[in-house]
């Protein structure tokens, strides 16, 4: 801590070190200097001072000096000292606003109150069933701790460098064979690139190829076609690189391909549609693949939770038809959690080099540490043993959902549930802005269907809700589901027709 | 692993759950499936297969019917059995490419060559004295792993969620003090906004208030005034996204803040400049944080090696003279290791909403893990006791190449050693580039001070090298400096003239 202290000593006096070289003044600098310091709030209240010795070395001042500076400044209020915890700044009204002068005593304030951060904004409701993200209980702390620490033991000092772009090779390694088994993918290390997640994906593919500013020659431009319905976050993400969107409409085959003309690419959830729920068809899943060949397109394959699949006949990924074609991107946000900031992106041969250029001569965006922790979690088998238990724990939850709505709320039709951490409710016609009304007064936290609907897209617009079973811990779920069906059983209908359900 | 394989073993035969659920033929549907998927390359070399009874649980066969399938795969090759290693794909030539029918037998293949990737292709040389990377041998595992150990353990379950934009609040916290403390920095933990690194915060600065796509609003606007020296990386950056830069020339009392006029916003590394290693004079400071609240203009402060200063007075942060005016960029890349993706803003109040909603709703980059682990590093003092025991190391390093080449290269005249984690070694005219390919004759990496040269100033060039003197480990400093010195010993002179000196 030495030449830190030394670094806030000088400035805070501005002429300490002049002082200190004088005679006699010691003590009184170093005392002027730390109240000062306190004062103002450069140290914070709780901070913990430096052992006198450290500190008397620092400044070439004796310990009697630190020790008597201390001790007067205890006296005076603006530090205390508590047996075994040290000397500490006191807790007190917080810092000075920069407009009051240095040397005047600080008015007593109140703290400001906290910012309300989005992520603070969106958790107001005592029953969280928005989609988006696992069980946050469920993280397997002591695997990933033990993988970590395995990781950390053995990682070659280069580790600690400046990193390859493409990310850590035990990663690669992991991931190629881990996709190959659980999602059919064909691909091999050399052709995977770390990163931070989907958003990340989508920025470097939109800014790679581009030798330096120019649309010309980059891998991916606009327009590109999406889903009708998606994840608006996407679309907004999309939009600020440029890139502009073309819905495609969706029927009960998912994606319409037939509907794709000059786009020069595609983004598909082809597992699991985002949020309706089904499978791209088979012959469409051909059919965009000939598509992209026919016009040297690219298809851009979201698989965002391609994991979690509960009845049916398991779904591969599209990329296995045509590796050239198909761009895969994936990431542990749904099967791990969101707070492992790791993503890859599976890539056809030629478009590697682009990719790695637009990231970047040295890893500058996901964690190496995570990602040798994470190579770790594939290999050594827990990362499958922690996808398997979350498949039951969340397709348990399906099963209640499906239950629990048959018999409380009959006249939802429950739709998209075979596989992932969502289901889609549809109602009624007019009934959606009710119905999320009925939810927000249960305390309950969902989405309507509406808000993932494309701004541009010509199909008809379905009623319906968008649940996230898998965010509530376990504990919380029965009562989530409580409030969920609470919401929707009708109350005391207005009229005989069925779409003028209300919902209490 | 259960369904996993379901899906694998699906993909691979098409057919194999109807052929499995007809009569007699399952032991034969599965070894021909298992026999596909290792020869098309969807199971690799090594991976290891799942106990009989797990997959004969998923698939709903007997064990003796995985036993055997396995037994028979064995036989023919594909699969190794070893005891205490369970089963596994042997090792062999790997994956198809996609234009070799499925079920032809794959032709052995030459591995292909190891992809020469960027950070591969960086490190030739025996000798690392390019700067930018501190000791890559010196990371503190153990402190690390403790401080990550325990934030894993007191981490409350929300951390696995989506995250807060901002940051984790303990480390915002954790940091608040901190850069008070070492830095002067005046901040609070609601101002600082945690990134991956500096090339995140400047695309987020840039990126920030401009409501949904146009440039009217943004927090950030080109032209940008930077260092007519500096790193090509930020120039490249800022290209990228439509940033034009200005240079300021740079005379011995650092950056000409007088010739700062129209810009909207000057990027500064105050404490020492990089590359060529003088801290900004006092007057300097007042005058650009004076021109920034005339102008209504923001300066950016790359604080990026401020914890490394060795014999002068300490430099605190610019931020200090203005809080609302300034933004510090800062990071762990020096300071611990560009492995751990960790950067932090300190904005002005008003600034900060913009940056949040730039960032997004959620945390969709930083590492929330590392994030936590870094607060507690901070806050029990481990932090410090590294950066203290880096500086001494430093700091020795530093002097042992001053005292190596004023003995072996007295010619070369050494600047910019009061501080950081590089040296500037000033040539005489005209013997930059030979004196680079001396070094790398002797195995030495390092950069020439002309890369660092905006390609638009009008101050004239000087002749000169950077050596980052803390990248190599502590065992391989001194054959890195001998192997410098060798470089840069003169050999017979070709002339009398000191600008016609060569190098060996």
């Amino acid at each position: 801590m030495a030449e830190s202290w030394v670094n806030y000593a000088e400035r805070i006096g501005s002429d300490l070190h002049l002082e200190l070289s004088g005679p006699g003044s010691r003590r009184a600098a170093l005392i002027g200097a730390l109240r000062d310091a306190v004062r103002s709030g450069r140290l914070a209240p709780g901070t913990r001072l430096p052992p006198y010795r450290s500190l008397a070395a620092d400044l070439g001042v004796a310990r009697n000096t630190v020790a008597d500076a201390y001790a007067e400044l205890v006296a005076e209020g603006w530090l205390t000292a508590r047996q075994g915890s040290g000397t500490r700044v006191a807790e007190r009204a917080r810092p000075l606003h920069p407009a009051v002068p240095p040397k005047a005593p600080a008015p007593p304030s109140p703290a400001p109150p906290p910012r309300a951060h989005a992520a603070q904004r969106n958790r107001p409701t005592p029953h969280d069933l928005r989609q988006g993200t696992p069980d946050a209980s469920a993280f397997p702390r002591s695997a990933w701790l033990a993988s970590y620490r395995r990781a950390l033991h053995q990682a070659p000092n280069e580790v600690f460098g400046p990193g390859d772009p493409a990310g850590r090779p035990e990663l690669r390694a992991a991931l190629a064979t881990y996709l190959a088994r659980a999602r059919g993918v064909r691909t091999e290390p050399d052709r995977i690139v770390i990163c931070s997640g989907f958003a990340h994906a989508l920025r470097l593919l939109f800014h790679s190829g581009n030798g330096g500013g120019g649309r010309r020659g980059q891998i991916l431009r606009g327009p590109l076609a999406v889903e009708a319905y998606g994840l608006p976050f996407h679309r907004e993400l999309l939009a600020a690189e440029g890139v502009r969107t073309v819905p495609l409409p969706l029927d009960e085959h998912g994606a319409r391909i037939d509907r794709l003309s000059r786009e020069r690419a595609v983004l598909l959830t082809p597992a699991h549609q985002f949020p309706t729920g089904g499978p791209l068809h088979a012959e469409r899943r051909a059919a965009v693949v000939d598509w992209a060949g026919a016009r040297g397109a690219v298809v851009l394959e979201d698989d965002y939770d391609g994991e979690f699949r509960y009845d049916r006949r398991p779904v591969g990924a599209l990329q296995s038809l045509d590796p050239e074609r198909v761009i895969l991107i994936g990431s542990v946000s749904k099967s791990l959690s969101p707070a492992v900031r790791l993503g890859w992106m599976v890539l056809p041969e030629r478009y590697v080099g682009d990719v790695l250029a637009a990231k970047g001569e040295r890893e500058a965006w996901a964690s190496v540490l995570d990602q040798l922790a994470l190579a770790d979690l594939i290999v050594s088998g827990a990362y499958d043993r922690h996808v398997r238990r979350m498949r039951q724990r969340y397709r348990g939850r399906r099963d209640r959902l499906v239950a629990a709505l048959a018999e409380r709320a009959p006249h939802v039709e429950v739709s998209g549930v075979a596989a992932g951490l969502h289901a889609v409710l549809r109602l009624p016609p007019g009934t959606e802005r009710p119905a999320v009304g009925a939810a927000v007064r249960q305390g309950v936290a969902l989405d309507a269907l509406a808000e993932f609907r494309h701004p541009d897209t010509d199909m008809p617009a379905h009623d319906g809700l968008v649940v996230g079973y898998a965010t509530p811990p376990e504990h919380a779920y029965g009562a989530a589901l409580e409030a969920l069906c609470a919401a929707l059983t009708p109350a005391t209908p207005v009229s005989n027709h069925p779409s003028a359900t209300t919902y209490q």
